[in-house]
């Protein structure tokens, strides 16, 4: 090491105060950024109010070391709801929607579906003929859309629908009609070392091509439904073919099941919005020591997005309010609560 | 900010002087860390010779950014077998012996499996008569010793049972019985931004409880077979029960539908020992791009542990060791590539 001479004309004391005010000019910067990033709203679309200031709360409570809710960063697991809870479900699941196009899509190759229900029925756009089919028809047009190909082909088929799909109201692609204060919720939460999964009733394998680039989730932190594989060596080469029989519904007492099969811990905190969560949310928050969080998004306004709750068809929201009140979990007026309901509003 | 008045009694030249040589100063601790952690062998357990050579170059050459066969962190999915991979699986499966434990620990609760087989054969201790009660006999054994309970209970169950468990031959807690030379692995494999999962035949609550302490491997990161639950609310507290029916056997062909299911993406690294990791072999490395790596560990140590392959009643190595010839996967011939076996040798 060479040793520049000038180090050693610098007297003890001199070099001690630069050391000193280096040590100040080198620090500052970074104090600045750390007070400008504590005092940067993590949350800057939520309003503020009692269901910010109990998100805060709950995640100072949890992360503050020494205290008595201090919960270690690797029990940090916060589960969260994909369909009404981080994107739009209205006027239909976003699956549902894929379902439809995909059967109009296909129709050329398969004739016969003019004369057959439930596929006459989607190729008539008449959704109250495709819902009285039942659970029965639903499962049929599930397994045409969904079932008969590899694993890797039917990521590319969802891909590329996501890419050109656009919501009837919104006209936009769906991937954009994800709600901005979740987001933010989904990184503040992960700045503060909590892990964040998906666990939505919607198929695992339409959620994981693009929940990490949309969400910052990756495939490993997703759980859903899913419909059995079949390994395969074909031509040398190993494929998991996708068959139509049902593996698991992840959905009301499916999630707890779900969330203790993929992740083998109980969630300290669950998002959700509809009864399709109740379980997931007593799973995480009932019966169990420290600190808990159970947030249930209501969607309050149909202005800027929809407004429904009990009758709804889709993510209806009943006993799980209810059981809000009773158990304290904190309920999102979204019309009251969020600044901003989409990212380019 | 106060400004120490001895700044501005230096001149410039000797300020940026003192500079350039403080930032060797604080530099030069850093940089002999990293040649020591450089030169320091990741891999001390491992004789030097074409195995380790495989390993090393395969880290770097997904860990060389610009590099031709560079992997994004994100996609650097390692999955290790563990019966016989991470943990000895001799004399017997280390989950057997729990199973046939707990039902002696049962057994005065059930006087009625004195006459009853498969369970009198366990009591009796005659493995023989164990075994030629057949899938349908251990099936039953299965369902007394793993179901019929809640999972926060079998948890403990598993826990007590591996604190006090002792290895015949080796006279040490099965926790003690994994191979050094693979922890080192999976810790050198973290160290490069890999994610390691756990892919095992056995029971997924079997692992869960001890994986993480013991190979740095989290809940959430461990696959396995598994008994279906069901959820209940049990005075106003959520409960997982375990009911004696399988849910997934993750063995064989089962092992990239379990990977798939979990994991959501292919591993670009698999590690097992045996014919039940051939499918999870190829599903990580054949028909993919890039750099793959596929490692078998093939017991030859009769001396320090066990010699055994292809006519092995648990963890027999046949087929895969032929494939592996054919593929160019990594065969760790145990007796000469690992220094010690056990962390204790």
């Amino acid at each position: 090491m060479s040793t520049p001479r000038a180090f050693f004309g610098v007297s003890r004391r001199i070099l001690l105060s630069s050391l000193a005010m280096l040590s100040v000019l080198f620090a500052s910067p970074r104090s600045t950024t750390a007070q400008a990033q504590a005092q940067r709203d993590p949350l800057p679309s939520w309003n503020d109010g009692a269901t910010k200031a109990a998100i805060v709360d709950f995640v100072g409570r949890v992360t503050t070391q020494n205290g008595p809710y201090f919960v270690p960063p690797a029990e940090r697991i916060a589960t969260f709801d994909n369909d009404g809870t981080l994107w739009i479900e209205q006027p239909m699941y976003v699956q549902l929607a894929f379902v439809l196009d995909r059967v109009k899509t296909m129709a050329p190759m398969h004739p016969e579906w003019k004369d057959k229900q439930p596929f006459a029925a989607v190729l008539d756009g008449d959704l109250k003929a495709v819902a009285d089919s039942g659970e029965k028809g639903v499962a049929e047009l599930v397994a045409v859309t969904h079932a008969g190909m590899t694993t890797a082909e039917f990521e590319k088929i969802v891909a590329d629908w996501l890419a050109t799909a656009r919501h009837r109201r919104f006209k936009r692609p769906y991937t954009e009609l994800v709600y901005q204060p979740m987001l933010e919720l989904l990184a503040y939460l992960r700045a503060n070392d909590f892990k964040t999964f998906i666990v939505s009733g919607g198929g695992i394998e339409f959620m994981r091509p693009w929940t990490d680039r949309i969400y910052g989730v990756p495939p490993e932190q997703v759980v859903g439904s899913s419909i059995k594989t079949r390994f395969e060596m074909r031509d040398s080469t190993p494929i998991l073919f996708r068959l139509p029989e049902i593996n698991f519904i992840d959905d009301k007492a499916g999630k707890p099941i779900g969330i203790n099969a993929h992740i083998g811990r109980r969630p300290i905190a669950a998002f959700g919005n509809s009864d399709g969560d109740l379980e997931m949310l007593q799973w995480a928050t009932l019966g169990a020591s420290g600190a808990r969080f159970g947030l249930i998004v209501h969607h309050t306004d149909a202005e800027r997005e929809y407004a429904y709750d009990r009758h709804s068809h889709f993510g209806k929201l009943d006993v799980a309010l209810d059981a809000a009140a009773v158990n304290r979990w904190t309920v999102v007026d979204m019309k009251n609560d969020w600044k901003r309901i989409f990212p380019f509003d």
